[in-house]
């Protein structure tokens, strides 16, 4: 049983007196049967607490600097249209009794809290976006992380990992990104993805019939979530863990690649698709010196012509971008770097990918 | 001085006495002087209000269904370390008290009420949204309508007219899906804007080198705005009322429509780039009939072998869309018509473009 929590707001020209405003909205209050104690603020303003039927309660604070914010938590199973018409009343009667000093109005949809189905996921830069998410369709936790397959009315399914979301039906943007924005041609070549577990990728590249991809991939409950309800994405490549012209490894990317190295094996491009903040069983000393071992071990199998891919961050997280950028600087490799930014729909905000080559 | 309203949600599995989990809440809130009232809630649960210095405010609620809430309030003035201690300790010592019993946990970014900006700009299917604006760059009440151009870190200069998201530097997408996303020729033809007051069709059209654009926008205000602060999408066609091979009308595009049917005169493209309700010193009816007005008129002065574009709405309004198309059938001249869904970055949320014809 969730609770909606509504809020109105008169944001004022110049600060109002409460005993002009507070008698005859809290007439409004005492018609619904909810019943005031008004607080000692200690000079900051009116604010009286209402409590009503329902679990109904509200906040009626007239703010000295000159606001006049009101709050109504109710439970979601309580009568829409009579909260509508308490607000509506409340809305009303703060308009005529401010007329004339009213700077701005906003009544926000309503914050939904304790739903069945969360619809909430802040932006890279902790903005809150109420998404339309209806259906919770997987919900795991791995060895690994959360894994969760989420419902959009308007983005179709979309993979959330430990909270962050991955990639939607909708965001064919972010796999054409990830693979360089159609000026390559995957035909004939070695390709290695790294994590890459909803498929969406290794989908797209074995269109263009490349000589072999190796996808690593390190929780097999990603692929299982994924090739029962994203295969919008994925079609069928994840059926199977081998095929024409690929291998999916469940394994650990960073074992793999060091023997990669050891090896001397060389790959066209190198996708990287992992997390943002990357799993595995290697230890971690810092976040950011693990990024920059699984660069550096991905340039080192990366052809001296090859090419490697991988989504950066959001554009507004300027600062985790320019860090991305010095730990480029750092690698034993001397690279190269370009970046895009890109629309990606189910993000709700614009991401950076970048493009980075041996020099 | 804006509020900014924290919220900490513990969904449980299944419910809890508050008499486990109260005490040593309260001891925190008490550390930070903030002195409780506890409220008869009539069965619905615990609830204490809490009222401390700098005009803090708190809530917090068991509720008997298995939730426990926490809401606080506090001016923007506030020590941003202060508050997000005393968040840091409630949630720390309510996940050691709930610990087992806790189905999920969300700590929102906080809402911001009141701000000298307003960043809230809700969806079209009423969805709460919080956008990364950061200033009002222009902010005028025209004859006809409020209109504001606001800066966003990610999304540049945003159009805003009465508190609709109408265009912004990044939404070069939206010009070219009501454009015909790149599938039509402009050269040579004669074209007909209704509305486009940015001048980001104008701009885009002219490249082509039409035989001639007219424009019909109503409110100068929209043009002295965009052509100062939304360059990045007008470029230069606002500078004057007429170009080479355009001319902007600063007319309600109903009488000049009709008097172009009576005239006879036809357009090889028409381009309906009002706003979602248009504004018209017409006198209206009903919206709809309002809408298909404007529709029939346009449909009247579209060559036989024309196109006439116009953007729809948002792809969860299908009530809205289904009403649209209804109106479609409804003209006196038969049409066929096509929608396409496109991603306009600033809208966060994918919209419906149509293109009509004559049958």
């Amino acid at each position: 049983m969730a609770v909606l929590h509504h809020s109105l707001d008169f944001i004022l020209s110049s600060p109002v007196d409460s005993a002009s405003t507070v008698p005859s909205l809290l007439s409004i209050f005492h018609e619904q049967e909810m019943t005031e104690t008004v607080h000692d603020t200690k000079g900051h303003g009116y604010l009286a607490t209402l409590v009503g039927k329902h679990g109904r309660l509200a906040l009626l604070r007239v703010h000295s600097h000159g606001m006049v914010t009101i709050d109504l938590q109710c439970y979601q199973e309580d009568s829409v249209a009579e909260v509508d018409n308490l607000l509506n009343a409340l809305e009303k009667k703060l308009k005529a009794l401010l007329s004339g000093n009213i700077k701005r109005f906003k009544r926000l949809p309503a914050l939904i809290r304790g739903a069945e189905v969360d619809r909430y996921w802040p932006t890279s830069d902790d903005r809150l976006i109420e998404y339309d998410i209806d259906q919770v369709l997987y919900e795991e936790d791995s060895a690994y992380q959360n894994i969760q397959i989420l419902h959009s009315k308007q983005y179709g399914n979309i993979l959330v990992l430990n909270g962050d979301i991955n990639l939607a039906d909708s965001d064919t943007a972010y796999t054409h990104a990830i693979m360089g924005s159609g000026k390559e041609s995957y035909t004939g070549k070695e390709v290695l993805i790294l994590g890459g577990g909803d498929g969406g990728i290794l989908a797209e590249v074995v269109k263009q019939k490349p000589k072999m991809i190796t996808m690593l991939e390190i929780d097999q409950k990603v692929i299982d979530g994924c090739k029962t309800h994203m295969r919008k994405t994925c079609g069928d490549v994840l059926d199977n863990l081998t095929g024409d012209c690929y291998q999916i490894l469940v394994e650990d990317c960073v074992p793999v690649l060091k023997k990669y190295v050891q090896e001397g094996r060389m790959f066209d491009y190198v996708i990287n698709d992992l997390t943002a903040v990357p799993i595995s069983t290697e230890p971690e000393d810092s976040m950011w010196e693990f990024l920059r071992l699984i660069l550096d071990l991905s340039i080192k199998v990366l052809h001296p012509s090859g090419k490697y891919f991988t989504q950066g961050n959001g554009v507004n997280m300027t600062d985790a971008l320019t860090l991305y950028e010095e730990q480029l600087e750092k690698l034993s490799c001397p690279v190269g770097f370009s970046k895009e930014v890109v629309c990606v729909p189910s993000y709700l905000e614009l991401w950076v990918f970048y493009t980075i080559w041996k020099k």
